[in-house]
């Protein structure tokens, strides 16, 4: 039976608003899901103020969403009422082409995002988390260990297997050197899990002002990048970096920071153009790239990792009410760091 | 004891000409080579226009260079009298870093080059291949097998390793494509030994004027990039793309042409900045990477290869007392593919 539930959609790039959806009746392979809590992503702002320009209006978006197994179908074998599940970016893909079969489904061209995405299902636009109720076919959902608190659950879906995916991709570890450039909604996950997977972490930022904050979060050093000396004595000494910050910053010295075959990772998205000297590169094999979210069963590891080694992000919970002037906080970094719906006050 | 040897130096930046230096007396791990042909780089030019503002005059450029050994220290074991043999851009390098552990030379902060650079051997600038003898270390000293003629192995040691050394550190091979921005002396040379590899190859080039060439070389399908629709059907095709071109060219539909995972390495090093949008790597993990010469090893493995397969560069053999002009000829890409001096002429 399909479903009407509550919800938040914006109905213009402008406003978030109380509203009704409905959801189709679970089919043989989805799980049904009561959202507990759904996370605030920057990218829900990009959506919601149509700076993308493929927005459908009215829209309900959130792709961090936490909740209860309220019902599932009779070929699901993974999941049964009352577990606690997630769902991310993605709620479903084309599974037979290469990057699926990998177990790579984010690089899917055909993959299903949680909203503003044609769900081939029942041809409808996907509605995203800010919501009571969802309905999201068992492949796509994740197992949240007991261990973690269903409110901070939500920001692991999106921020947390944004940064988890390129660490365990390059092998972040015992004896690698990793930097983190942002201390913000990605960046602070990205400190807490790069300290659990074992390596050494130092975090970029542009003054002194989060250096507690870092140092609290598991941090081994702390560069404040506007001391004209940030860079001195660094070269060639991380294999990864991860690049949080969605401004255009300039990128150079941290590439000659990087070793031989070290990485600068790009996961924030700016709409700048990257700009790189290619002498940056050269000297020593260094590889600039950008990663999206993960894979499923790599966000069941990260999942199972925060669980095992109690890594949570920092949050913010806020009724729906708050979404629009959470929205304007997030957008003058005036969040610490996440902020997540308690979709119980719809 | 040390001796002269005529050699062709540049005097200033506007000038190569006839002279004479000395090489040093060579030492217990030295082989003394009597050079029979020496390629001309465009980094040679660059040096000798002195457009990277270290250049030390007068010097002598040249760092493919092809010789017979004409002496050995009393350690030597590698080579010996009459061996036919190559010596590329580095003649020394710390040896006890990790770069040089792994075989890795070329990204040795303290490698020695072959030319305007500090020998530790006897605190002298390093002078060389533009001229008829000199003494290299035999850790830095290559094999040329007997199937290369020794005019074609010269710029194997510069130009094909630059190409080989992403090739084969990115695992091209049977079952992978790879594309080749440039068909000049990098990109041709770079065609013929990811053939050689057993990859399909492709092509890219501004007009359709080297379409011919290309196919000869054994390219599988060449692609004119001025066509509008030049890339329509290229999406999420290539594993590696080598760019061989030093003008600023767009690379952001390189890009969308590779598979997950997939790397564009720039070999060329243009001098402005490479400008990437960030959503041109994001969706399928794609890397940009640098690439710096190769190894010592991997330099050898090359050679082994090109001798096995019969792959030489085109080149065009010309005596000392066109160096000037065929500079010139170089800048203005008049040169297929590659000037090769014959030293005798000196």
């Amino acid at each position: 039976m399909s479903k009407e539930t509550k919800a938040w959609a914006a109905t213009s790039p402008k406003k978030i608003e109380f509203s009704k959806i409905t959801r189709r009746a679970p089919d043989d392979q989805d799980v049904a899901i009561d959202i507990k809590f759904a996370g605030i992503c920057h990218s829900d702002i990009h959506t919601v103020r149509n700076e993308w320009k493929n927005t459908e209006f009215p829209l309900v978006v959130g792709h961090e969403i936490a909740g209860i197994v309220s019902a599932v179908g009779k070929n699901v074998k993974k999941f049964k009422v009352g577990d606690r599940v997630g769902v991310g970016c993605m709620v479903n893909s084309y599974r037979q082409c290469d990057n699926c079969k990998d177990g790579e489904e984010q690089y899917c061209v055909d993959k299903v995002e949680t909203y503003n995405a044609k769900d081939p299902k029942d041809g409808t636009i996907t509605q995203g988390g800010y919501s009571q109720y969802i309905v999201v076919d068992q492949a796509f959902v994740l197992n949240i260990p007991e261990s973690i608190p269903m409110d901070k659950a939500a920001p692991l879906l999106c921020a947390g297997i944004t940064v988890f995916s390129p660490l365990n991709h390059w092998h972040a570890g015992p004896g690698k050197r990793v930097g983190i450039i942002g201390l913000g909604g990605l960046g602070h996950v990205g400190v807490k899990i790069a300290k659990a997977l074992g390596s050494e972490v130092t975090v970029f930022s542009q003054s002194d002002s989060k250096k507690e904050l870092a140092l609290q979060f598991g941090a081994d050093a702390y560069v404040a990048t506007s001391d004209p000396k940030a860079f001195d004595g660094l070269e060639r000494k991380f294999d990864i970096i991860l690049n949080t910050v969605s401004a255009k910053i300039p990128l150079d010295k941290y590439l000659s920071s990087l070793r031989r075959d070290g990485s600068l990772v790009q996961v924030g998205a700016p709409s700048d153009p990257l700009q790189i000297a290619p002498f940056s590169l050269l000297p020593q094999r260094i590889g600039i790239h950008g990663t999206l979210i993960g894979g499923i069963a790599e966000t069941q590891k990260m999942l199972n990792l925060c669980g095992e080694k109690q890594i949570f992000p920092e949050i913010e919970v806020v009724p729906a009410s708050y979404i629009n002037e959470a929205y304007d906080r997030v957008v003058k970094s005036q969040v610490k760091f996440r902020f997540v719906i308690d979709v119980s006050t719809m």
